[in-house]
């Protein structure tokens, strides 16, 4: 027997496992696919709350331990979701989505940690439900705390401004018009994976919007999905995401952002 | 203006606001119906493990401060879900479902517990998948500890024995041969609501299966379904439920329950 | 037998009991007592945090859903620890302990909440360690939240300010200098209790001093204890009580306190 | 300047530095030292409950995917605590202390597990409270579960068998009769700490003992001291250690002892 038939006949081999192990594994079902609205929970409607007043130019600045990661001059701490320049515009001391750019995400990765941040819906803003000043801050990038403008703006409860996108709801509405600056204080802990990559603790955030806590110490139960379920997969340290949407909404601001690691 | 008068004008003005309030309710949209198998996950599949050796009728007995649910004999700490009497049959120390007479519920309620219960799928049990020897132990009356044939029996991972259904797939497969006793020894705790109705605290179990331990202190996340998503709805202190899930399977048996309060 | 014998009968036999009693109780060891800096842990140091500017009058104001414990103008919300009229001093907008006078507390009783509340060290302090502007937040009037002056003034890291006092130490020390502010949120969750009074879940508080978290859902082990060691006794709701700590340290300052009911 | 000069001008800086810092550290207070019976708790007593029958040699034996830690032949998964030869004697398919030979622990290491193991007091016991029958398990060789006869003898609840020694008195005393064997069933979920070895997740653990719950869901609060207040060090993967306790009491045998990683 010559090397080539040897050769031959271990693909033909190798062509007919596969096959039967692609056959055993048709045997087994797939989840049915799911559609968007089998995830979205428009009841009860989620009660609104008016804010504080606070001093618009007297936003707290970062604390000395924290990593600043925007101080209103540039995006040295941020890239493309892709690794490539962010291309989102810098002005007045925010920055602002620059719509079909792409997601930006932050240089340095994390694991736990307190983040602040501020955005502003543009007071010009249009649309309605989800199509309305819609962005979104990715924890580690997976794990979506929304951004949306729910001022006045219903939308389904798990999905609004607050929420912990399709997962929890937030516990009250403290959204501010459109045109002023919305504060987000979140403490994160990320999950935990054991050396086999199950899960071994899952995420857990709260979630402080503009003074008030829409997420008490919510458990995370796997990455945000806009279809179907969540599940987790093993990772490390990642980045904050912040989302291009891409919708026809006016441009949404951020400005103040540091994170303190935990 | 009389008393007739007003009476008419006021049922007339609730009718309306009642045709408005539904007319604004139907403004809201509702999550999309799903299907059962978009909550069926196959893969991955569970390890099947070989449970320890145990001598047949060396059962342990239950501990002095234990309320024994089923001792042998008869159905006294039992009944019809619906509160009318239980028919399952008793014989030879054992309770079997009494196919298409109903589920059955403890006449006592109860909080967080302790629960031993063993279960026997018939030696000639025929049919795949569910189909197989398919009952189940609803703590409280609404979360769902699976009963079900899985030796040399695949079906979606968290919807086989030792699963909390299409919630938890259970860590193991440690399911013994039809004709032999399964043995359960669950540890819950109850879910805790506030007075306002909403959720406090979620429940959790920990479900060991012939020894080997299948949930590790799961977190229940609401009333197992069949179809759609888990939620909580608020209750307080309720029964254990045994299904009579009524598919043409042969009778599955039950002896040696009893329950300790927590 | 008279009914004068039968009294007397009665009351020796029920002194004979309750001797034969506390002898046998005494028969059983109590814990050796011990002493406060037994529980006084310095080690390791606390890192010091500056924590971010804020303009000194924009502090934020309550939510629409708060409960306003103090606006700045009357204690009519508060009360003496012992149910007569609180004796603090209100002026400038702000209220003072009135040393000697003793504890105060709010009228009203909470369970789960988030509590806002802002306090102001002397700028002519003096003393150190714990002899320095101490006073305390006991959440539902059992668990300590520290407020000291530890600005450039060490103690035990685990009853510094943003301590859980002896149980619990901060994870940093962002206190503002004498004269200034300092600002305290604070998100609690109660313990909760079986029906026989045991414990069925503990405490929980997350703590955020001037906009640095310095309890990240911190388990509460039980009373907060000068000497020896926490344990829990059962309740229902209660009050926040601010503490007259006696001590001859100048007088602290609260302001801007509201509480949101979760 | 020459070599040597520099080298004792280094050396005398040095030791100068050393002195300083030594000076500076005892101006920092130290944790008063405290005494056992400081944390020994007799009250309430712990409710004694008969567990169930169980045909004596029909213990389970090890599931299929179980590391065997004894199968009554040897010691050859065991070592001395220091590593060299276990001393303790194989008989009768248990093996038995051997008194003043110390510790022994499973030569392999482990985190999260299952662990299964029967222990006898000799049916000539004698002595009391702790001097009768003490030996313990120490999990990840920090935490140890009790080991002591408490059929018949009362010590401090918190110290007693089904203890987390010290720190968490058990729920119930399903103590048997010297002579007769008694099954321990753990559920361990270790502690995990940060990259700075500071603590992110304290240990859990389940304990049944005799079929009867008498741990649930515990949390370790830190190494289980005889002296003092239980703190966590940083660690990984660690034995179990079984103790050699010296006292007068008369020897503890083990036997059937397996364990599942999860």
């Amino acid at each position: 027997m010559n090397y080539q038939l040897i050769k031959k006949t271990t693909l033909l081999l190798a062509v007919c496992l596969l096959a039967f192990s692609q056959a055993y594994a048709q045997d087994v079902p797939k989840p049915l696919p799911m559609k968007p609205g089998m995830t979205e929970f428009w009841e009860p409607e989620i009660d609104v709350v008016t804010p504080g007043e606070q001093t618009d130019n007297a936003f707290i600045s970062a604390p000395s331990d924290a990593i600043v990661l925007f101080d209103g001059k540039n995006l040295s701490e941020w890239e493309h979701a892709d690794g490539s320049d962010a291309k989102w515009t810098v002005a007045d001391g925010a920055f602002t989505v620059n719509k079909g750019t792409g997601d930006i995400k932050t240089k340095k990765e994390f694991e736990d940690f307190q983040l602040h941040l501020e955005f502003r819906i543009p007071e010009d803003i249009t649309g309605k439900s989800q199509a309305r000043g819609n962005s979104g801050i990715f924890l580690q990038e997976r794990y979506e705390v929304q951004v949306l403008d729910n001022y006045n703006n219903r939308t389904y409860a798990n999905g609004q401004v607050g929420s912990i996108y399709k997962q929890s709801r937030p516990l009250k509405n403290p959204m501010r018009a459109p045109g002023s600056w919305n504060v987000y204080d979140i403490i994160y802990a990320a999950p935990r994976f054991k050396e086999d990559g199950s899960l071994f603790s899952r995420a857990t955030v709260t979630v402080i919007l503009n003074g008030v806590v829409v997420q008490n110490h919510t458990t995370i139960l796997g990455n945000t999905m806009y279809i179907g379920l969540p599940d987790y997969e093993a990772h490390g340290p990642a980045s904050i995401r912040l989302q291009d949407h891409g919708d026809p909404s006016e441009p949404i601001s951020f400005r103040n952002i540091w994170i303190r690691e935990m």
